[in-house]
């Protein structure tokens, strides 16, 4: 070509808001340790570590050998939003209507769904921090602003209504909460979901309710908030309790007025969710898999019985009651470091990889950590083990 | 509650611009016809009636039976980055660094992470019409501003370099093209897309170049833009010519510069593509598939040589030589009807379901239908009967 040279186009804005995931490098960092022959403890993983349940792959299986794996409806198989809206009823004595239930690639389509019929450039959304970070760089992709509303142990790291009121400006187009929560396992009551309802409700805004860990939970179940405020959405997945991450297969529940212009999006951004995990998915409620299910949950809170005594013992400070998900989030005051510096001495040292705070969002996350109990019970027991010594070798 | 009722959250602005796909009504139909009993010739389906490859399926089989579906890297599995970037050196004859290539959620996926990274708000994109709806939905996700740069036979349905020279403004960020194109089959030359290439670089904009025909191609083959434009964005997928439509897998080959970026959109966008259809699709370039492919490459030909002369027989005015893609774009104006009209008489009077031009732009589409043969040679001749009998009929 005669052109001259000209600078190749320029990137879009809304990416200098998105952050990657930073644990992903130290993943990079564990992968070269252990190629030397290093043993890394993996506490940073936040998927399950199980396989997927048995009865889910052979309905794969079964559906494979027929060979006929074509697009779907684009609001998914009407099998499988049946299957759906039939958990509801079973599980938590909810009745909902099969047509609202939207079958979506993962969580992650679900908040694109959701967040691209709702958000308006400028429009605010408010959400917990820490928190997952997808939440904030989906409101942001869509031209939204997303609010941090600092949240610390005291309000056992949930947005209290009381902080959602004061932060609810014109621009406030809605509130997302986690329940059980990344990265803090906790919880929130249903009397909250549903004054935080009521709240959203009477300022005209939306309430997404983000229950990708429910069947997660210890000692304990998590109230859905679709039986406490009919006009959330409701984001779930076969990720996290069904054990289906790679599947990349979930669900968004929505009010019936928005079902119509979510199915427009989703033929248009995904065509349809994958057909493979959908039936696979068909198997996921069946009694032998929930079965399956239910002893994972029970190993799960076993391993949280281990870590959190133990960490506790170290000098973190877990205030906050985790009772669900598979993470403890831990402050780390007590030892005088950063937590980028730690989770990096952490990997180099001790061969311990965790999840520095960076990656939750900008409410002190040079303070502290996430543990997933996402490894066996001798591996994190060891794993406590190695990081005592190195804490008391300072 | 005590709360008054309130509206419901608005729905944000871009939906108004988003447009359903209108055939899926005309499928809805369809289906509602086939369970009275009625016999339809679906000429409407977007994607091959054959199955998923067998040595794809076994793949898959032999990936599951494993067990461990877990997420991988945002940018997919390396084995299959590394087969992406061998099958363009084996079939184009064009080196690439697996670096660049970044596995998808399907094409759609490829064009979210490339409209993500490129497109500011108010950002133009120049784009055919008629043209994949989508393509102008995924610029106004964004909120660009989709232009229509109207197309006809006489320059093969695609735009001109001179076109889009006339339309560049300085809010135009690029140009995407299709070749083989949706819905009129043809193909862009080498030379044009050079040219195109040149144009965009010179105007420091990105050109988007969508090749999931790609090997659908009769009598020729179908150029990468790779081989001319290195800088240039490549749309692929493994739903047409592969066979693997339902498994929701592509693949977006990106200058070095945006691949970091890209990363992020991915790991918040989506986490990671369907790992058992990166594990499916690792067989997809094997010679005994590959070698299945061309037969069917051979079937669809033979498919094209019975309805095109078929439909010219009966009036409709098809310009440009369809030689790519399963798709053929035809006018309607020797039968004084609109096309919305003559598909919704085709499948009432008739029993063919074909795609009205509504669904591909605002240029001329009361004037045209897309016909696909995705069906068999005798269902097709079938077809084109019944329709000749009802335009004759009047």
């Amino acid at each position: 070509m005669t052109d001259l040279p000209s600078p190749l186009p320029q990137i879009a804005a809304r990416m200098a808001n998105i952050a990657p995931f930073h644990v992903m490098e130290l993943l990079t960092r564990a992968r070269e340790l252990e190629a030397q022959g290093r043993s890394i403890i993996h506490m940073e993983v936040g998927e399950p570590d199980f396989g997927t349940p048995e009865p889910v792959l052979q309905a794969a299986a079964r559906f494979l050998r027929g060979g006929q794996v074509h697009y779907t409806p684009a609001l998914g198989i009407p099998q499988l939003r049946e299957a759906i809206a039939g958990f509801y009823r079973t599980r938590y004595g909810v009745g909902i209507a099969p047509q609202r239930v939207i079958v979506t690639s993962g969580a992650s389509g679900a908040l694109l769904l959701a967040l691209g019929v709702l958000v308006d450039p400028g429009d605010e959304f408010l959400l917990g921090d820490p928190g997952y970070p997808c939440n904030r760089h989906f409101v942001r992709v869509f031209e939204g602003v997303p609010r941090a509303l600092p949240v610390s142990a005291t309000s056992d790291y949930q947005p209290t209504v009381d902080q959602v009121g004061a932060a609810w400006s014109t621009r406030t187009k809605g509130v997302m909460v986690a329940s059980p929560a990344n990265p803090t396992g906790t919880l929130m009551p249903g009397s909250n979901l549903a004054a935080l309802a009521g709240l959203a409700r009477q300022r005209g805004g939306a309430l997404i309710v983000d229950e990708i860990y429910h069947g997660l939970t210890y000692g304990c179940e998590a109230e859905t908030a679709l039986g406490i405020a009919d006009d959330a959405f409701i984001v779930n997945s076969f990720s996290k309790y069904f054990g289906m991450t790679g599947w990349r297969l979930g669900w968004l529940i929505a009010p019936d007025r928005y079902v119509r212009d979510i199915e427009k999006l989703a033929q248009n951004l995904y065509i349809s969710p994958s057909t493979p995990a959908q039936h696979a998915a068909l198997a996921a409620f069946r009694p032998e898999t929930i079965a399956i299910l239910e002893q994972r949950r029970a190993e799960f809170e076993a391993r949280r019985d281990v870590l959190l005594p133990a960490l506790r013992r170290i000098g973190f400070d877990i205030g906050a009651e985790p009772r669900g998900a598979f993470y403890l989030y831990a402050g780390i005051g007590a030892f005088g470091i950063d937590s980028s510096t730690l989770a990096h001495r952490l990997i180099e040292e001790a061969g311990v990889a965790v999840t520095p705070g960076l990656d939750f969002g900008t409410n002190a996350p040079e303070r502290h950590v996430r543990f997933a109990y996402t490894t066996g019970r001798e591996r994190l027991e060891e794993g406590a083990e190695r990081i005592a010594r190195l804490l008391e070798r300072g």
